[in-house]
């Protein structure tokens, strides 16, 4: 007789009431059960059990005991009506788990969550609370220098109060019985509230399509919710280039652009606010990240200019204002921090990666990569940081692909092509009506992979499912039309090929790039980290079966989710890390592609699916 | 025979198209005519030749030989056309003279001018000529940061640039081809202009019932326009308590009444850009002074605790905020600067006058009242400076008065009554229609000197054109109806003498109690300066004789119409008068006359007609 090690059993996890079940091997938590089934539960910190957003119900089945974020976080009721957190729970047989409305992701999925981190709290804004006496006869100083007068006693120096809590502050101090709360940054008053009224900040990541808005408490430093929203902004173009032309084109493109986005923002706000039974005015600070075009078009600064060579921004260096200069509702004198940007076509969002993943920190050989429309790389090595931007195309948003959607209920998320057989995932567990950027990946590697194509992706007549389609093109079909949403076949073109081989061989020839400019070789990597919402869904092996990212081992990839977002918590929750960015920012060595004579031989190379 | 001098001739001075004719006496300027015969010749400068505001043509007559001033301002063509500055011509022969509309104030008078002053020109703003090198594939720096460096070469330092300026800077700098005239604030860059233009700034004085703009070339310090207008706030209350009232009672009263002002203000830039052929993004800083009511209402500041005891204003302490933040249009990145106020009922339009008349530098004894429905008296003697308000009321507006009326064409300004012949002059030399201001206290001076009245202001029956009027009561009938420009008698009751008793009672009290305060004696003072529309109206023998202020000399009078104006040109176009002013104040020692033991008796003294 001989020993067997016990194999890990494969437990099947039912989810309710999305109605999808899927396979994991023992030990997996449920949130990665979830997440494998492209189930989207809201996971803000990555698993660590903080962000308390992943609550779940178990049904049925056997799990592990209570860990201890459960147990700081969940009362004896919560855990006897078998709620959990999903991120800490290791099924040990089959389970079923119901999914609360409000851990699931919004029907549009998007992605704000993203690796937690540790820092000291230390925000730009402080706070104290005041008791003043009330003027009389022989106590004739203004409202004002009575507040000063006590913030002076109270140890504080160089104190202002300008022009938006002065015309509230008759009022405030009178309604508090002279009993308040001040707020201050940097000196200034920028905040006067009843005393005791707990303090809050927001971080705000503007995508090209979708927004992610953080509500922070100011006095701990928790991420207390998050919430998302597609960018209002996608009715006036898709992308970054066609809403510049919208803003050339308008006399008020500017303007109307602007408005939209503020108009969604102060939504998200309420939205908050509403949930933490807060009032608006007790957000006294924000930090806000994006692509410099939505960067600038938040701001209201002019984008024209983005559109033509040398493609300069209007501004790089990390910017101030006050919230009420552009119609964000939160306190009066509340100030917007946002992060420096790079270059025309490297925003405050990548510099929001580079922070919250502390790439300059690391001894390492990293690429950083932001897939999106606009795909921002940063390779850090030998303690240098370049970076560059590569125009990916919409495509793995869905768009110019025959029948590519956004990542929404119905979307097809997940392919495999296994012994000639086709099986598709959807989100939501929909019936299919279109595929997404990840499973317009999927396809094309799966394709691939089962020798339905060339290297140069022209389709293999008599291969599986290919077909005669249009115009007597050659096609693959994905669903047939009996098994879809809209009975209407699902069908990939060599066109859709193209287009993917067109956007990984922009982003690998931008990887490529900046490897080459640093003299090293794809082996020298340590790490490459995929951030934003599209790279936490792809299939990595894939990505790297059809060549988008250099052949290292998978264990070295690191999908961190909304790094830009997290980023933009840190400044919040720490001055020390605006200062940190900003001087990073400045030794950032940025590389124009389109100036760099072996991008057009790197990016023809990186075309082919080998 | 015996020499004889030569008598001073009288001339008559012919003045068209508004068709007055006045007697002067050889020596006086043509200035000086048009001010007695109640004229509206504006004259900012108080005849120093310096405004060249008050051209005229000499149609007929002799007059002495062009001044320098002339010289400096009339080229050949003018002189030789006739046109002369009226504060330097002084007419050896009867003469006739055309008065150009521009020469000619509003029809609504407006007290605009002001006595000169020399200071050397050193505003908060500076100003530079950069040409720029253009963003090339080779040269990626950001736009704002281009400016940056050219300003770094150009020596500025810790130079910042906030998104006003960066919400255009992009295109300001492609418009004109990177070639352009940055203006400086404290290091901020407020306005990118094109190269080599003008700069310029406002000082607007805000009293409740009139506004006066003031448009000065900051790169001379010249004023070069002065406009004046009504405050619309007076749809909404004519005096400051019925105003504080409005926004009491109404929940956006004080946006109303702010959004009034703005767009009033706004106007009179518009006006004075348009006449200086200027873009409104050519001024580029602005210093407002006012009573602390409407400095708060313009502000937006809140205004309901001046309504009640102890009356503290908001705030004292000079403010400084963006034009853009209230609506006033000016260059994008523009501010405005507040002078200070030093309590609830004095204002910062009291603390300009303190400045442009340099009371604090004097070494003599001076009274500086600034006489209005609310009149700030200032007393300084050895060296201190002690300050109070005067609840005087609106009668020297013309309101509460039977037959009362404002400063405007038709109003009776000046009554004289000799040998029981009643003689009457209005502005503009229209019909008569009522009685303003000035007009009333002759009226009760004349009455009193013609004995139509006792002491406590009782008409005397039988005495000249004192008849039954309604209700049995006595009144002194001034125009009969035939003469009027409305066909009804003009007439003054015991009720409007009443009036004018108890506002000059409260202007006569709180010199008093200053003086009392400062243990001075009326002999000792100085010099007694009269500030104000009001006050440059007035007929000071008139006023001592009613009892308004006390006997002294009339040449120890100076009346310096609007300081208040002056000094927030002053505060314009020099930085260090602006910390001057903030440094004084603090050493102001204010009067609340309603705690002062005897303010009854002093009052209740000063009624008397003696």
């Amino acid at each position: 007789m001989t020993h067997t090690m016990p194999e890990k059993k494969n437990l099947i996890v039912d989810m309710q009431p999305v109605g999808r079940r899927v396979d994991i091997s023992e030990g997996s938590t449920l949130l990665e059960a979830a997440q494998s089934a492209g189930v989207g539960l809201v996971s803000l910190c990555g698993g660590e059990g903080w962000c308390e957003s992943c609550l779940v119900r178990i049904a049925k089945g056997e799990i592990n005991e209570p860990t201890q974020p459960e147990l700081d976080y969940l009362d004896e009721g919560d855990l006897s009506a078998g709620y959990r957190l999903a991120c800490q729970v290791k099924p040990k047989t089959d389970v079923r788990i119901d999914i609360p409305p409000e851990s699931l992701s919004t029907p549009q999925r998007l992605q704000i969550e993203g690796k937690d981190f540790e820092i000291p709290l230390a925000p730009i804004v402080e706070y104290v609370d005041l008791e003043l006496s009330p003027p009389t006869i022989k106590s004739l100083r203004a409202d004002s220098d009575r507040v000063k007068d006590a913030l002076l006693e109270s140890g504080f120096r160089n104190i202002r109060i300008e022009l938006p809590v002065l015309m509230n502050i008759s009022n405030v101090l009178r309604a508090n019985k002279w009993s308040i709360r001040a707020v201050l940054r940097q000196g200034e008053v920028i905040a006067l509230l009843p005393k005791g009224m707990g303090i809050f900040g927001i971080s705000v990541d503007i995508g090209t399509t979708k927004l992610a808005l953080y509500l922070v408490d100011l006095s701990t430093g928790e991420v207390v919710d998050k919430v998302g929203e597609m960018n209002p902004q996608i009715a006036y173009g898709e992308d970054v280039v066609s809403r510049i032309a919208y803003v050339t084109q308008n006399d008020d493109g500017r303007e109307t652009l602007q408005n939209a986005l503020i108009s969604s923002l102060n939504l998200l706000v309420q939205e908050v606010c509403g949930t933490a039974a807060i009032d608006q005015s007790q957000i006294v600070d924000a930090v806000v990240v994006g692509n410099t075009a939505m960067h600038h078009l938040f701001a209201g600064l002019p984008v024209e200019q983005l559109a033509f060579a040398p493609y300069v921004p209007a501004v790089n260096e990390p910017i101030d204002f006050r919230a009420a200069d552009i119609g964000i509702e939160m306190a009066p004198g509340a100030y917007i921090h946002l992060l420096p940007n790079i270059a025309g076509y490297v925003g405050a969002d990548h510099a929001a990666v580079i922070l919250s993943t502390e790439l300059w920190k690391t001894g390492k050989t990293i690429l950083a990569i932001d897939v999106g429309t606009n795909t921002e790389i940063s390779l850090v090595s030998n303690g240098s940081l370049l970076s560059c931007s590569c125009a990916s195309g919409p495509a793995f948003e869905g768009a110019h692909i025959t029948n590519g959607m956004r990542a929404a209920p119905g979307a097809i998320e997940r392919v495999q092509i296994i012994d000639g057989e086709i099986k598709t995932f959807t989100i939501d567990d929909a019936l299919p009506v279109g595929i997404c950027g990840s499973g317009i990946l999927d396809v094309v590697a799966e394709m691939k992979a089962a020798n339905l194509m060339d290297e140069k992706g022209a389709l293999i007549e008599g291969k599986l499912n290919i077909r005669k389609g249009k115009k007597k093109n050659l096609e693959f079909l994905l669903v047939p039309r009996e098994f879809t949403g809209h009975e209407r076949d699902i069908s990939v073109s060599r066109t859709d090929v193209n287009e993917i081989q067109l956007a990984k061989a922009a982003i690998r020839a931008g990887q490529e790039i900046l490897l080459a400019k640093a003299g090293i070789a794809a082996e020298d990597i340590d790490e490459i980290i995929i951030a934003g919402a599209f790279g936490t869904y792809i299939d990595v092996p894939n990505a790297i079966s059809v060549g988008m990212f250099p052949g290292i081992p998978v264990q070295s990839f690191r999908q961190v989710g909304n790094a830009a977002g997290m980023g933009a918590v840190q400044a919040l929750i720490s001055l020390k890390h605006r200062q940190l960015i900003e001087d990073v920012i400045k030794d950032v060595d940025y590389i124009e592609l389109t100036t760099y004579e072996h991008f057009q031989k790197e990016f023809i190379d990186a075309m082919y699916l080998r």
